[in-house]
């Protein structure tokens, strides 16, 4: 249940905390108060006059929603403000393979506008036999490529145990889509105060996705961005998964993070990424997450999905321009979609 | 198989019709000649010798390939061109209520670049008892108003019975999702030479609907556009289907036929539309099919997903802008994609 | 809404066929009375009184429901009797190809307990370049296998103008997976007083495959049965479709009309469908159709997944001892699942 | 690539060891070597010569798949043999509740035939603010309760750094359907001797469960079983889960580890469960795992999928019997599946 105070009414905010606050999670957004597993009658009269509004059907992850806090979050990193009006690329390789390549990586991202650098150093692969990444040498290349061209890092993290030494090394934790429901894993990241960017799982619903979302915040870390990566569906011959530019408007509607998407995973073939991304962009994503490399040939994982260099560069330039026009133009379809 | 020739080599597409003509498919796009079920081993010493190329692994639906017709199919009607460097808008409500009420739409969906009025007067309803359409009267109304206004008309027809009568009063048949495979349908619009917009069904793969597509085609009739109006996923909770805007490169890929993206059957709601329809335009579609009503709670059917004129209008003005921007941008992205 | 009266209460039926039977579609099953979209309110004070029950909740696919009609439908045929305690077998090959091979596999069908030969003569095929049957003579050929052997006939309708020729040769209708939501054909079938056995589509829910058995109810032919043979998900790799064995006992709760199985088309390899065809006798189904082939490498259509003879002996051995083993034992959860 | 040899042919398992062992992964299974990322022209000509058969097309997940290791997989613990010609039930309440209610339901699960009773201490719940067991206290209760009744316990481990600590408490480690891709407990529970029951995930594809199960097997741990729980499809209604009967017969061809059904789960609802059951008994499987509760409306989680005493009396007496009639009868079809 939310109550709906008017502003600055602290006195009740510390009723309701007395009252509540031992037996029940209770979370304050400004004037809204949110208490778990009570009813309307369990408010004391005090409390119930003190209401501007009294709001029961709220959904299972209360602090994700748009109800409990209605502005959009933006979250804020050294080289990077993400979600509200930005529009924020994200853009690296798969993996980190060499020092030499992420930095040579890196230049091609900043120069093409993208602020965050991405790249794994542990790799969530289908089977055991397959490369797993560098490791903390990885992320200490990642690091360095990233300083060098005063971008932000965003990189996987697997296991609540790693969760720490990555920390030491990225501005962004990536929780990928097998790990969507690793509910221990989410509860880790939800200690730190480092933004998460958390990739939808591959059937995954929208409940799914903010229900998992809320792991995150119930630790206390609301810094939270949710990516679309493509659904499985009865269909991938041609693409790898089915991107759900739907996704994009439901989710602004019902919560207030950022929504990314990551055409690269949606479509597994170069050809069809930058369709992707543009549609993404165009159905009001805040930002990109690209996969690129100089040379797929011989990428040590999902080389097929990458964009070349000056692929990125196309994909770029169209997307910051589809982006400008949509945001110049009158914005009453963005209202509509929240 | 399909044998390249030379230009102007009518002597062996003689040959090759003499040759396989009354026991085999055969088909001639330019220099082109598919025959169904032959091998190289099959063709004469002078037909190997009079091919630039032979072609062995061809898809089933080998007239709406690619590898048979490299050009992108332009299909011309009174007052629109669809498909290639064109961009199509076509408008109007579900149903044809009224001859007043499908009179206005027309006015509104003209005045913001509509070509093409739509309106069904033969509904496939899921109900046997829910309103099943106005009929031939229902065409009437439509063709009328399309011709006040210039306008060509897309309508439904679910019948083979009925597709001389319908074709009295269409520019654009279209076979509904439901009807995809509903064969004998698909015969009878291949009969005629009036263009046809053939809906993916809900569960059809890509090459599902190419087989489709090559029903229509397969009796002479090459007019045909496709068009994606979302597919079913597991989550249906806040959107009525899944858009696959991926669908768009991928068959802009395989074939030539334009690529119609239809938001409001994907959406299923009025707020999500927009976003979907700009998703397609941005992925690469040569046009949108867009459900609008201006007084939707009281719609015959659909009204939860029709657009108001100021709706349609926001949406149209960006779907042009994005297409130009694409359209004038360095096209890589789009040669790319076939 | 439904009205449930006193048995024998003819009176208060005539009054309410009279009051509504101009404006409303109303259905009368014994002491049943179901009027669409009419609310209590609409009731007079003796047609209140008269009510032992108002159920106002009842499903769109009024006729088909356990609500409107709580006994099971048990279908006599000539031969056979599908539903309730029955169990029904149906095989034969996929297409008829020929006389001395329909009537050899109904020699085979027949010796192991099946009372129903199938067999096409009219063919869906994805690709309008693949087989498409014999037409009227593969009827002719089916019909007369059947009769040698006292077998009803099952064969597939594809077209509403085919509806009537068809019908002379068959004791039961099939339509098609394909054209599950072909209204025009449903409408037609609807017409008739031959059963008719209606697929599943490959993704329709089971409110849409209510629905569209609704279509033929609503024409006065309610001898329906509902065939599942596999729905379309994300993994066909090792089988062509998946089986819902759960949809057993969800239909079997929801509507009155025998459950059928048709393990072939789920399965897609005939290693796959003895153990799918066991699985949905032992979900409670009320027969199987499945496909046989005494040389499947040659077969015209399907191959791949067709039984041999002894294969289907196995199977039908197998499956007749499951049945007979649960009607033995107590049957709380037949009930249970109704 | 897998090198068959002669029975005995130690010399070469040595010199294959020697000669690939420190390159390269490598596996021995009686007469089979099977040696990752190698070709055909890296063998010596005596490693050559010394083959009965060299195998180049195998699965990725290579120890788990038939062509490695031909024999059934049979895992013994103290009570129970699982997989081969046994068949195996298992029982018990979605949560331990309390010590009381645990015992009590050994005694159901015990009295009606199964000899592993579950119960989960730790729960992968999809809110953070649900119920999320009793730990460790939950892992006592279960254990003195199974000792109590000679039963052997299964129960979920959630998290790697849980593993050691479970490990004290049960027979069978259970991997959740969300945590079927968390490599790193995979890798965990891989490096114990204790068999382990895998959750095939709800949009897994066949090969994404076997690639999963060889993260367990890569570290030494072959005593896996494989259980299916229903899968995400488009319809979601009346069914929590689609249940996919044919992936047992599938994973019965490609894996020689035991493959169990999971009803429960796939139900959703009480009065679906048993029909599920029997069909994934009647499919072949293994064993059947089973929610049991004596109260559902009070369960502290998944009461309403949860059997009463008397409902899975029925199931289990209905279980063995069809799995004894399989067995009994010839198995064919058995064999056809392998």
């Amino acid at each position: 249940m939310i109550i709906v105070l008017n502003r600055n009414d602290q006195n009740t905010i510390d009723e309701l905390q007395e009252h509540f606050g031992n037996n029940h999670d209770i979370f304050v957004h400004h004037n809204r108060v949110a208490v778990q597993g009570i009813t309307r009658d369990d408010l004391s009269d005090s409390e119930k006059s003190a209401a501007v509004e009294i709001i029961e059907d709220v959904p299972a992850a209360v602090q994700g929603s748009r109800v409990f806090h209605p502005e959009d979050t933006i979250i804020r990193t050294k080289h990077s403000m993400i979600g509200g009006d930005n529009f924020t690329m994200m853009a690296g390789p798969c993996s980190v393979e060499s020092e030499e390549h992420i930095t040579r990586m890196a230049a091609v991202a900043k120069a093409n506008g993208a602020t965050v650098l991405r790249g794994g150093a542990f790799k969530p692969r289908t089977s055991p036999y397959s490369f797993q990444g560098l490791g903390e040498e990885g992320l200490r290349f990642l690091r360095r490529a990233a300083d060098q061209y005063n971008m932000d890092v965003v990189t996987e993290v697997m296991d609540d145990e790693h969760v720490e030494m990555v920390g030491k090394y990225t501005d962004i934790f990536q929780i990928g889509a097998r790990n969507m429901q690793n509910f221990s894993l989410l509860k880790a990241v939800g200690r730190t105060n480092i933004p998460v960017m958390l990739k939808r799982g591959m059937s995954a619903t929208v409940d799914d996705v903010l229900n998992a979302s809320e792991y995150i915040a119930a630790g206390g870390n609301h810094n939270i961005m949710i990516a679309e990566r493509g659904i499985r569906t009865f269909d991938n011959k041609y693409t790898r998964n089915t991107m759900d530019a739907g996704v994009v408007p439901v989710l602004q509607k019902l919560t207030h993070y950022p929504v990314i998407i990551d055409p690269s995973h949606a479509a597994g073939h170069t050809e069809f990424v930058t369709p992707l991304g543009l549609a993404g962009v165009a159905a009001g994503a805040s930002g990109l997450v690209v996969e690129i490399h100089d040379d797929p040939a011989h990428a040590l994982s999902d080389g097929p999905q990458a964009l070349l260099p000056e692929q990125f560069k196309e994909l770029s330039d169209k997307a910051f321009a589809i982006r400008d026009l949509l945001t110049e133009m009158p914005a009453e379809q963005a209202e509509a979609g929240r």
